[in-house]
């Protein structure tokens, strides 16, 4: 079989030219004679794909001297404790509740102390983002949460919240490196590689220093410390070698196609060529208020469940697969990263509209 | 540059096979049109890959029923946390520390209740395995805690410790599939991938079901409780998807070696290889105790920190890597795990005689 179009929504699809080189440096990385899968840790070799991949990531998104860059494991989840863990000094948080995930992470934090939910968009399944000029931050919180794009619901934070002089700590997960970011209207930056950089199984959280202290909770785990990850430039043990090797490469790829100003360019235009058709389709719908729409993530339905389910089955025979939608919206949703080729997205709508045709 | 013979103690050497089957499959894994790396955790491919994962793991160690294995991330080290975070529910639990990771652990655990130190072999830089045959376990003992093989020193246990009716907690990392073992033995059995099974990343550990309960230490994260990984097979949240293909093809490799006795013969014979030659050499010596060596980790030294070197560079040149031991030991250490050919032990051999025989 050809390589298909991969609509996932994560683990997700990767720039081809990645895994080609992947592939052809699997048994001798760089005339190492080992795969970087068998390589020390400790070893120079190794030494030099981190350090670059930290720098390219720094260049893409200018990230400043005084934030510190950390490679970690246990995916977003683990942020979700690690978070309060560290950074809920006065026990006080305020989460803004957009979907699952943001959900999840204001439970979690619950457990570690107030955790308020300011605002949510649960009333209507997620489908757009609240107001968030004028919240009721708690005056004691120790920082205001987001999930900056919502992957199951399709949107996105157009402006950030109006934190009144709070920190702001971000799951960005989903919309990661998809165009430029001011990282330093951000105390915490975090996402989860396998959306829109690499594979599943790395975390890189972009962390301001002065919030990396010693002063945790008390029973925060040395390994959920930020502070054990950023004296050891992420080698306290073992990191995720071959997964950072592949974000790497990925960070290379972005420079090499111009930057993230660039991929937004790039973005905005997949993503308007998919809403432009949905907005005139008498048969798609998109699910989620115009002004709140993600780039990456789209969800659309039929309104008729079993008209979904037979476009999802012709659509995979045709090769567009894993447009299934999350259980919570149905339907289906297109997950258009980066790393989705424009044609992709093109071929994806012509699709649509034979199957529209057809279906009328 | 061809292929090395790669001695690191990890992460380690892998199976060519293994290696040139990734390799072939990064782009379309078999006709999927997708990476392994690409394609959601949810899919019933990757379904299809982590269940024959953990079946092939069952066949190996011939795991019992009531024995959940799990595939988790944050390495060991975290392990150090969740053990005594999910099994400690009298706060008491007793470890033997032979070695820098088994010290780790004890220290980790000490945060969460009343840790101790039963038998020790840090006395002589643990390069031996102390008599656990009657040691003082607590009677409120949770658990009783080894590293089984450790990886700098270079020792093994070569009959389990009595717990006098406790539970064993074993970190197996460094002899994980090396030889059988009996499942039954032990309360938890878990190790780093990144040693003898796969890439850094992954690590699995085998619980006995009766001790996965909601009865966690007060603060648990949810990513840290056995339970929540074992409700939901491993796949709560994104798991490090293309360590466990990794891992998968290294288990299928294994059996078709002919499983772990077959494995066990042969790492016998590899480490009888060099451990002769050392016995009998004037030059080189083991650091061990000799009813301590370990199948997998050889630390040697000269005596001499300059020779030591010299024979590092010559060995790296003549394409023998990774050689150089723990800063904590010094000298030299020749991992020589499950993917190591007895060719690359007959060949250091051979390259030692010869240095041996230039440097008398």
């Amino acid at each position: 079989m050809a390589r298909v179009y991969n609509f996932s929504a994560g683990p997700a699809v990767l720039p081809e030219e990645v895994l080609k080189e992947a592939a052809a440096e699997m048994l001798d990385y760089q005339g190492s004679g080992q795969s970087v899968m068998e390589m020390s840790h400790r070893s120079k070799v190794f030494d030099k794909i981190i350090k670059d991949a930290e720098q390219d990531l720094r260049d893409l998104l200018n990230i400043p001297d005084n934030y510190k860059v950390l490679f970690l494991q246990g995916g977003a989840h683990l942020q979700f404790a690690m978070i309060p863990m560290n950074l809920m000094k006065n026990r006080v948080a305020d989460y803004i509740v957009t979907g699952q995930w943001a959900k999840r992470a204001f439970k979690e934090a619950q457990k570690f102390g107030d955790a308020k939910c300011i605002a949510s968009s649960e009333d209507k399944t997620f489908s757009y983002i609240p107001d968030c000029s004028d919240l009721p931050i708690d005056e004691n919180a120790d920082y205001v949460y987001i999930c900056e794009n919502n992957t199951i619901y399709g949107t996105k934070f157009k402006t950030l919240p109006n934190t009144k002089g709070k920190d702001l700590v971000a799951d960005v997960s989903s919309c990661f490196l998809s165009e430029p970011m001011d990282v330093t209207k951000y105390a915490v930056i975090y996402g989860g590689a396998q959306k829109n950089i690499g594979p599943a199984g790395v975390v890189i959280a972009i962390i301001r220093e002065d919030l990396i202290t010693e002063d945790v909770l008390p029973g925060t785990p040395t390994m959920l410390q930020y502070k054990t990850h950023a004296d050891n430039d992420s080698l306290y043990n073992t990191p995720p070698c071959y997964g950072i090797y592949i974000c790497g490469k990925v960070f290379k790829w972005l420079k090499k196609q111009g930057g993230l100003e660039v991929m937004k360019e790039r973005n905005e235009k997949k993503a308007a060529i998919l809403y432009d058709f949905l907005d005139q389709s008498k048969l798609f719908k998109g699910t989620v208020e115009k002004n709140s729409r993600s780039l990456m993530n789209v969800p659309f339905v039929t309104g008729d469940a079993d008209l979904d389910a037979k476009f999802i089955k012709e659509a995979t025979e045709a090769g567009f697969v894993n447009l299934k939608g999350h259980r919570s919206v149905g339907g289906m949703r297109a997950s258009i990263y980066n790393a989705m080729p424009i044609e992709g997205v093109e071929k994806l709508v012509a699709f649509m509209k034979k199957f529209e045709e057809e279906n009328a």
